[in-house]
């Protein structure tokens, strides 16, 4: 199999590619290669011609080159990718009804994510590789096991960057109304094909029963409830109280409509997490565990001094309105902020709340997403409990 | 009650006490204090005289201040250390019968630690001012239910330098004969007393068998086995074979007479490490799980290089062994070797191996030994569980 060859130029910054990271950027190779390869296989060698693997290569995308395999001449064609799937697959647990099952560079898929909803499969094509061969890609899928229908959700915006246009669709063709689906022993109503705050944070859905599992007879507040994944595991572990909150008034109405379906009692508020704060400054103790789940901060390097700021200011927010041996569980989504920012942040605001805290652990993203040594952008989630004295 | 006060001096380097942390060094100081009041209770103020928390005092230590209280004005007697005890015994698990009890900063007790094996708890007492107050620390801890002995063991050579002499004791009087103790559901044999070969590595109880847990139907290495509390538990689970190596003959000869009373059959060989895995560098594939846990490499910042090279070089040879799929239980135990500088050398480790690694857990020390976001240093084990290709 011969596949056209891209040459990273001898830069005086080192191309991470050289120590194993899966992307190229335009400014890393010596020429792009003409528009007729968009979405193909390509092999990347180094300078010297010495081999680098073989990636999908996009010349309208600033990431022209993302590795699939680790050796040169690997093609790009539809038993690569099932068998792909096929590894992805067989890595995780079989018994997860719901969970990712696919998720691009972690798994050697570059732009291909799949979510299991118990019978519905939700995919997403962000490449112009994968949108090529989603054909067969849904042919693989679908020799899944207990299925009862496939979404082709490619309505990301990052497609536009790819040359491919937005678009929602099912394979059987029908729709797919909202309805219930049981997610760790809670019923919530998803619509899986609707706007973005229908969805479900799947890789939460571990962490939301942990968190519960401490919240038995303390006075809870969980800040950015969603439709309530922490709120409604705390209340169903007997919670003193659970009060959740939500800048977005459509969030608190699924979060009281999914706590009514469950028979669980909370209180659910529209407001700003920030002015809640604000408004409370002074009872301190009002709370003997707080989350906070906020949406990403920063998405980008760019963003990051002001996120640092954002994380700070809320997490000392909240560490004032704890009780003592009160817990924080604190996460955060932003890609950039890793474990060492995120807990230099949590140290400062500690301080400035003049609390002495213990941390009592620290979960990540869960084993369906799965992290890569030579990918660090595959880690996004990072949490700490936190007990405050 | 009035402590003597000791005065952080205006420094070109800010004082780490500043941002909370609980260390002062004598060079941040204005004057040292007395000799009489080494072992004492001492007041720390900034150079505009702010209060800066209670520490107990030792001008002999270059570490001369450790803080017991955030507020100034605290005694250090045996009501404030009874005090602290409760608390640290209170926030433990109290079904576990092995564990650490207090912690030393991380308890704000500075200097005293107790372990507790089944009906013997083990006291250090590593400063001054503990020592002074042992007597009233041992009454303390003799009202704790289930306790058949008490043994001081005061032989870490670190309290030379707090001028304290070295011995062993027990509460007693009785010698403390070596026996077995049964934790995570194996038996071990312990000299509680004796050398420094013979403790058990309780901070990494929790692993035994959860790594144990990973083992069934694998081809084992446990590289530095000491008693065998990884190799056992794997053996436990059902691994296909159990290698067990140290370079401690008496180690191994430990961990062959723990197999034979468990029942269990692993194969402990005394050998180095890295000669091992020389050895068998062509012998890809010879393993399905690798556990790795040596003794610290680096105490200090200043053995860090050094030390890095040492776990990448490690790291590296045991991924090279590991057959597809295979999974490598790496930890390090050197202070200084934080989470993020763990993780690049085994990422560089990965990328020589030329393997594609996968991080399927990253296993902290456990509970009872709590780590402090004031306190770095409180945090000494980080592991990772890694899957290659």
């Amino acid at each position: 199999m011969n596949n056209p060859v891209l040459s990273l130029k001898r830069c005086p910054r080192r191309p991470r590619v050289l120590d194993g990271h899966p992307w190229v950027f335009a400014g890393e190779v010596e020429t792009l290669l003409p528009k007729s390869v968009n979405g193909l296989a390509v092999d990347l060698v180094d300078p010297r011609r010495r081999p680098l693997g073989t990636g999908i290569y996009n010349s309208r995308s600033k990431l022209v080159w993302r590795r699939f395999a680790r050796d040169n001449g690997v093609p790009w064609d539809d038993s690569t990718v099932a068998g792909r799937i096929e590894a992805a697959v067989a890595r995780r647990d079989p018994s997860v009804r719901y969970g990712r099952l696919v998720w691009s560079e972690a798994d050697d898929l570059p732009g291909l994510v799949v979510d299991r909803y118990d019978d519905v499969l939700v995919v997403q094509a962000l490449t112009l590789a994968v949108d090529r061969l989603l054909p067969a890609i849904v042919d693989c899928l679908q020799s899944l096991p207990d299925l009862a229908e496939i979404v082709r959700r490619n309505d990301t915006p990052v497609r536009r960057q790819e040359g491919l246009d937005l678009n929602v669709s099912t394979v059987s063709g029908a729709d797919v109304p909202s309805r219930w689906f049981s997610i760790e022993g809670i019923e919530f109503r998803l619509d899986l094909t609707g706007g973005q705050k229908t969805g479900f944070y799947l890789d939460q859905r571990e962490q939301h029963p942990a968190v519960g599992f401490l919240a038995k007879g303390r006075r809870v507040l969980d800040a950015f409830c969603h439709q309530g994944g922490f709120a409604l595991h705390c209340a169903k572990s007997g919670a003193a109280s659970v009060l959740a909150i939500d800048s977005s008034a459509e969030a608190v109405e699924n979060a009281r409509a999914n706590a009514a379906r469950n028979g669980l009692t909370i209180t659910a508020e529209a407001a700003n997490v920030f002015d809640f704060f604000t408004a409370h400054r002074e009872e301190r103790g009002l709370f003997d565990l707080i989350i906070l789940d906020p949406p990403p901060f920063a998405r980008s390097r760019s963003a990051l001094d002001g996120a640092l700021r954002g994380y700070k200011e809320l997490n000392l927010r909240a560490l004032r309105l704890l009780s003592p041996g009160g817990i924080l569980a604190t996460y955060t989504c932003s890609q950039p902020v890793d474990r060492a920012l995120f807990r230099s942040v949590l140290a400062d605001a500690a301080h400035d709340a003049r609390r002495s805290v213990t941390i009592l652990g620290e979960p990540r993203q869960p084993a369906d997403h799965p992290v890569r040594l030579d990918f660090p952008e595959s880690e996004y989630l990072r949490g700490y409990w936190l007990q405050a004295d």
